[in-house]
């Protein structure tokens, strides 16, 4: 899809001018929290562990995982419960484990999926989940990048990916709910983690197979203690301004219908040489950038259509269905795209996001995360604020998407302030929905899908 | 995987020498058969059909599609059925279709998967199988790249793929079904069926979508077109000597253990920067080709090590974990290998493969498919065999992997005679598994999965 970006979509950081203003999105609702500060933010971890415990203690060992399909009749209510309706409806295989420990926390995690997409998904989830039950936590985060590696390399499931498709977004949302259960432990939410993390234990998490031609532990390692300086006043900064958002639907303001209407029809439909006829066309428009406008897998095809497009100051965004760090890391080294757009999901949670974060940083491509779906801006604002704080240390070209949709359904939802990204504070990586969602919108048993069963 | 080629294997046609032979496979147990000619070799045709039908009348609608998973206890008989075993157990997510045509064919297809894998895939087949029950079948192959596009699209399943991962090996299996019962209704073996097409509907069976910056439609009818000439003798020389195999276990000959050990054991596990330092260690025993030596996604590493081996004689061959013809088209353009090992089941079934075969003759490169696990001989056969016959018109450093195990589930199990694939005489692809076979090893109730988790 094309989209705007901050040279004609003025969401940037008090930055911007030129074009109309779209109108601001409203903050969602929030539970009232403490003072915001860099040091001792987060109030809840002294009254959540009691203090004769260490937080090794309280990790526990891993003694269930329930995966529920959860999906929102997004396509419009009265198509959403027809199995033959090829309208997506916007779900998520959403994962919940829990431990022995005496400390009751849960952590929560998910992949975004559509519709029927996420039955093949939870089969994944339960074919891979012999390798958490009975697992202790302490163990996976001591070793991060050899669990990692244990779920991606499991002999019977490699073969349906490896690394892509329904095992991998499985490994996504299984590995989610990992690190929402650590913050949750840590009393952090999940970006306050990362960046008290030092080099070492980030590098920890990380699998750098088949990317140390791009990048070497070594090198991430010197970008890390880099990333060290500054560190204290960007957090600063993100708490009290937030990381720059921009929604997708306003992008389309200013452009006359017709055009509007052919570059949505063309959303990963061109060929290679149609993108760069279509793009040049559109040129007076000014777009930042022009996204996904091929083939996701179609790396060198991406190259060509940025080579040609470069001399009008356009830019190919791509990332949101890009499946792994090895492909990242070929659209990096082709120059295949000059904006990164993660996503939290598809990747292999935080360990695979953070391997391309510091990609990213290596060849100074800017990251633009992807968002919208499911629950995807509540997780990806940690990796970004993360990411700014102690990776990129820029906003130059940066933001990341939000799109106001199915908030009300997380405990923790995102808040957006002067169309910023206000950093979490509650512990976690904000993937917890509410109870009474995860029920009501259970498929097919739930309420509403009850309710169009019997309709 | 490092196999040896013709230089140091000599299984080719007739045409080698040097080094000992490796002992023959026998020809496992097949049907007697009529004699062998080029046309009207299929007898069974004229008493399939009634004179008073036409093959169209004959089609019918799809009005049952039944996936059955299929597992072979191949990880060892006291380990296959625990499920916390890493070790594979070779299967098959296995479709047949049924239509109301009063000819009471089916067709049989599958997609080749490890145990728990299998799962996975099924349930990929049961979200896809929408799109082919109640669904003419002369409506399928009279627009087949329609029916492609319409199965690699839909709304809910591509966010998943798109065309990799489970939904892509499902659609592979539910296509496989689709060119049996095809084949199985014209009364011919699939390569026949193939090889009897003319170029423009064979060009309507492939989706040349995100690939035309690399082979256009008319180029593709050119290459056809240009492989009319001299196809009659070819086709009699499959019949007379078919296609040349080789045999993976037999390659080691020659090698010592301690490299024989450490080629293995490198198998997909190694860097860019490792590969090559390996391999040119291993210069001295000539071999033909280093397969797979990292990640089966890194386009670009490939072209790197390719290039750097390319001085030492050493090819680069890869594809059997290659996701779909996007990614072959790069391997393709960046140069990344020097043999092609397309996989029958990987692949989005025969029509995908065509893409592939003719992409492959546009830019020189030998394709030597991929084979073995469970009937992955029997399906390549059939392509590579019209690959010579009608595309690439060549032998040469050309080779179609063979593996003796688990033939005799088959119904029409290969017949291998002087070392080459002999052409299947028998009506479909091949892919039909006897009853029995499905019914025993059917997991988790069938005779031999329960034998398992009694003991």
């Amino acid at each position: 899809m094309v989209r705007l970006g901050p040279k004609a979509q003025p969401l940037l950081f008090g930055k911007q001018a030129g074009r109309p203003l779209p109108p601001t999105p409203s903050p969602s609702p929030r539970p009232s929290r403490g003072p915001i500060g860099v040091e001792g933010a987060i109030p809840e971890r002294e009254s959540r562990y009691p203090a004769s415990w260490s937080a090794e203690m309280a990790r526990g060992r891993i003694r269930g995982l329930a995966v529920s399909d959860v999906r929102f009749p997004t396509s419009g209510a009265q198509h959403g419960s027809d199995a033959m309706h090829p309208d997506p409806d916007y779900s998520a295989a959403y994962v919940v484990i829990e431990t022995d420990a005496p400390d009751g926390l849960k952590g929560c995690g998910f992949t975004f999926t559509l519709g029927k997409g996420t039955e093949v998904v939870i089969s994944a989830v339960h074919a891979l989940s012999i390798h958490i039950i009975n697992k202790d936590l302490d163990d996976i985060i001591s070793d991060f990048q050899g669990f990692y590696r244990q779920l991606t390399s499991d002999g019977q499931l490699r073969w349906i990916g490896p690394e892509k498709g329904a095992v991998h977004l499985a490994t996504a949302a299984i590995l989610n709910a990992v690190w929402d259960l650590w913050a949750k432990q840590e009393g952090k939410p999940l970006w306050k983690l990362l960046v008290d993390m030092d080099p070492k234990q980030l590098l920890s998490c990380i699998d750098f197979r088949y990317i140390t031609d791009a990048l070497t532990e070594e090198e991430a390692f010197l970008i890390l203690q880099s990333g060290l300086s500054g560190k204290k006043e960007r957090e600063e900064q993100m708490l009290k301004y937030g990381y720059p958002a921009y929604t997708t639907s306003c992008a389309w303001l200013g452009y006359p219908d017709h055009c509007l209407k052919q570059l949505l029809d063309a959303n990963q439909r061109w060929e290679v040489e149609e993108a760069i006829e279509w793009v040049t066309e559109l040129a007076e428009f000014k777009p930042l950038w022009i996204e996904e406008p091929t083939s996701p897998d179609d790396i060198l095809g991406h190259a060509t259509i940025g080579k040609a497009l470069a001399p009008l100051g356009i830019g190919v965004a791509t990332g949101e269905q890009c499946h792994n760090r090895v492909m990242f890391k070929q659209f990096l080294q082709a120059q295949a795209l000059s904006y990164l757009q993660v996503d939290s999901c598809r990747l292999g949670s935080v360990n695979e996001n953070l391997s391309v974060l510091l990609m990213a940083k290596k060849f100074k491509i800017p990251v633009c995360p992807h968002a919208g779906g499911v629950g995807l801006c509540e997780l990806v604002q940690h990796l970004i604020i993360f990411d700014y704080i102690s990776v990129s240390g820029s906003l130059e070209n940066r933001m990341c998407e939000y799109v106001d949709h199915l908030h009300e359904h997380f405990k923790y939802p995102i808040v957006i302030m002067n169309a910023s990204y206000m950093p979490p504070q509650e512990a976690g990586y904000s993937s917890e929905m509410k109870e009474d969602s995860v029920k009501k919108y259970l498929f097919p048993q739930g309420e509403i899908w009850q309710k169009f069963s019997c309709s």
